[in-house]
């Protein structure tokens, strides 16, 4: 198939067959389509839209590219959870150990942090010891004793998405609707698991700022994994100010604890209750949201979901004695404090300006093999509408590189304003799709 | 100023100013946008067009990115005259010394021919001697003395154009208006001529098979020419059928000569009388077309334009006396014959058919690095609506080659059909746009 004629009949609005969709991935894959060609295809993909029967085709064209995952000799329902990106969204730590805790098989396949979102690999490398890349025995051999393994997602897995992302990432063509339901698909679909739970974020700091937009993606991600056999429900959740109230990689793995430990409240536990109650429901452990939720509360209350986090730690070669002891992880050399020069209400927290800043800091990156500073990061005590006193603690900010904190501290006075005016209450879960 | 940025920008539909499409131009030029980078600008102009502005934008930045050519030193009004590409369309060889003899400076920059076009250097190539490449100094000497010259295009013209041709090729974004009239445009604004006279061809052997897109293709390229202070005036002539009798390297020369010899008619001559006037008109040598079209004819019957070839062939290193003895041109080894095999009327005659049956007996090239056989050619003695007897001469097929001879007899067998019924006559001349 002749790659100029299939770029010509999707330039002219055509519909391409699964065979000419599965031409071009394979030409991505074995390099037999030169990087302009793609471009120009991926512009009319672009362009010209897909239907959902081309997004499902080109989903699983890119899912079987690389290596899959075969997770069958793992008993039960297993159930995988993804998060389009979000900024203090520590919702996969706390939710692999709680779910597994209830029975159900978690096998997470996690990414590093990129841009201003951060990466769960990112946050379990700060635990002391704690091994992200195990040999695929003694995965399967965790993921059968303690029903719950977290790892980095193998270089061999969709290769294919890996090639047109890095592509669509300089040639304009990275906020298509349909592409990144099919990138996002085709990955979970090649990690191997029976039900998917999608965290699709809206607000300023995500790459769906408009809902109509969110719960589109959500829609057509659910349509193409149901189409590929796979159980899925989609919730949309706001991103207009940092999910929890730590932004960091050790610093977000404290939050997770302490949610864990039964400590808190608010945004993040709302968030990662409704995701969990999806993950039982989808996985048959529980058939109806209150009786899952009430099941998640008893594992938070009862210490189940933080002896399980304990088991993952031991088992992948981590101390899981920092969960009583947060002076284990390394400490970061400077800590600086943003207080308010005004009285008032939190009335924006630019999310993604502080995911930048948290960049700024050392602990994220802007290139894929940049290092990253595991003591890095934010205390954000306030949220949206909290009334602010003069001079009261905006931010607590952390690193190991005084300059770099200094710098920091700089954008957060940027991102973080304080009104006149008490803004409206938001929710945080916005919608759902199941 | 970003790629992506801009590419997005395009893609949005949004209009580019003058400083990005410099920016775009320039980075093709020198390389620093990569190859899929403006592969996904190509597909973003080709699906979202471009206005006149960006249009000509586009065509002066392509027309700056090389060499330029300064032709202020010959006294007059220069005048250049361009084809879109057809088939035994010998019009060139003809008029430049006809419109020279009338006292105009004609220096005509051709090309080489490319799939089922020839190419007016490949042509004159025939002629034993002839020297398509001359240092500038003899070229300007030639352009004084003889007012005519016809020279390949360098390599150093418009560079930007040559890069984003042939991306243009293999990304499906060949057939677009504006695209195609900037490319053709840069080179003619490059070329320095002051006024310039296009013939945009229409039908089965050309480009624009329907002739509302041959007129936009025409009025796009007068407006941007305008734009750019030229003097432009177009015709869009028939190209549903091979120009002239010949196709062929020196058949075509022969074809010129016989015209300039004044023992030709029908619709090479038309159409050559039409450009030619208005070659005329534009250098301000006539002030009407009647006027212009007797001068053609005067200087046809005189022999001055016969006279004046002598003088360009000399000029460059040729042997005039070709043109009393065609014996002189290096001989075809084979000759084969199709005739009729039914009774009726010549109905149609594919063009671009022909065109590749050409290339197929060795006498053009579908790679730009292809060698071509000088003597390998069709006469085609018939043109459409012309009653045929069966057994008559279809064609006389020429070639170096046999066994090309013997296939390329084959496809004309399939391209050129004979019916039962008298066709409409078509006009040659289909409009003017001036």
């Amino acid at each position: 198939m002749n790659a100029v004629d299939l770029i010509i009949k999707k330039r002219n609005g055509e519909t391409l067959s699964t065979e000419e969709i599965n031409a071009f991935v394979a030409g991505v894959t074995d390099g037999s389509w030169p990087d302009y060609q793609t471009a120009a295809m991926l512009m009319a993909l672009f362009l010209r839209g897909l239907d959902d029967q081309e997004i499902s085709d080109l989903t699983l064209a890119m899912a079987r590219s690389g290596e899959q995952i075969d997770l069958t000799d793992i008993p039960g329902i297993k159930v995988d959870k993804h998060s389009t990106g979000g900024v203090a969204d520590t919702t996969t730590l706390i939710l692999v150990p709680l779910v597994a805790s209830c029975g159900v098989p978690v096998i997470k396949l996690s990414g590093r942090g990129l841009g201003f979102t951060g990466g769960t690999i990112d946050k379990l490398s700060s635990i002391p010891g704690f091994q992200v890349e195990l040999p695929a025995a003694r995965a399967l051999e965790l993921a059968q004793s303690t029903q719950a393994v977290i790892l980095a997602q193998s270089g061999n897995l969709t290769p294919a998405d890996k090639k047109l992302y890095a592509l669509r990432d300089v040639t304009g063509t990275v906020d298509s609707i349909p592409l990144i339901a099919a990138s996002i698909m085709s990955k979970k679909i090649a990690a191997g698991t029976d039900a998917i739970v999608l965290d699709v974020k809206c607000g300023s700091g995500s790459f769906m700022p408009e809902l109509q937009d969110a719960r589109q993606l959500a829609e057509v991600m659910v349509r193409i994994g149901r189409l590929a056999g796979k159980r899925v429900a989609a919730l949309i959740t706001a991103m207009n100010q940092p999910l929890g109230r730590h932004v960091g990689n050790s610093l977000e793995v404290i939050e997770a604890i302490e949610v864990l430990k039964n400590r808190s409240a608010g945004d993040l536990v709302d968030v990662t209750l409704g995701l969990g109650a999806y993950m039982l429901l989808l996985a048959g452990r529980c058939s109806e949201p209150n009786e899952a939720r009430a099941l998640l509360k008893k594992q938070l209350s009862s210490g189940a979901g933080l002896k399980k986090l304990s088991q993952i730690i031991a088992g992948q070669g981590g101390n899981p004695a920092v969960i009583d002891d947060y002076g284990l992880f390394a400490q970061p050399a400077c800590r600086l404090e943003l207080r308010a020069t005004r009285s008032g209400w939190l009335t924006q927290m630019d999310t993604a300006a502080i995911g930048y800043a948290f960049v700024t800091a050392g602990g994220g990156r802007l290139a894929k093999d940049d290092p990253i500073d595991s003591t890095a990061g934010f205390i954000l005590p306030h949220r949206l509408g909290d009334p602010i006193e003069k001079g009261a603690l905006i931010a607590e900010i952390q690193a190991a590189d005084p300059a770099k904190a200094a710098k920091a501290k700089k954008m957060l006075q940027q991102a973080i304003q304080i009104g006149p005016q008490k803004p409206l209450p938001q929710p945080v879960i916005l919608d759902a799709i199941d």
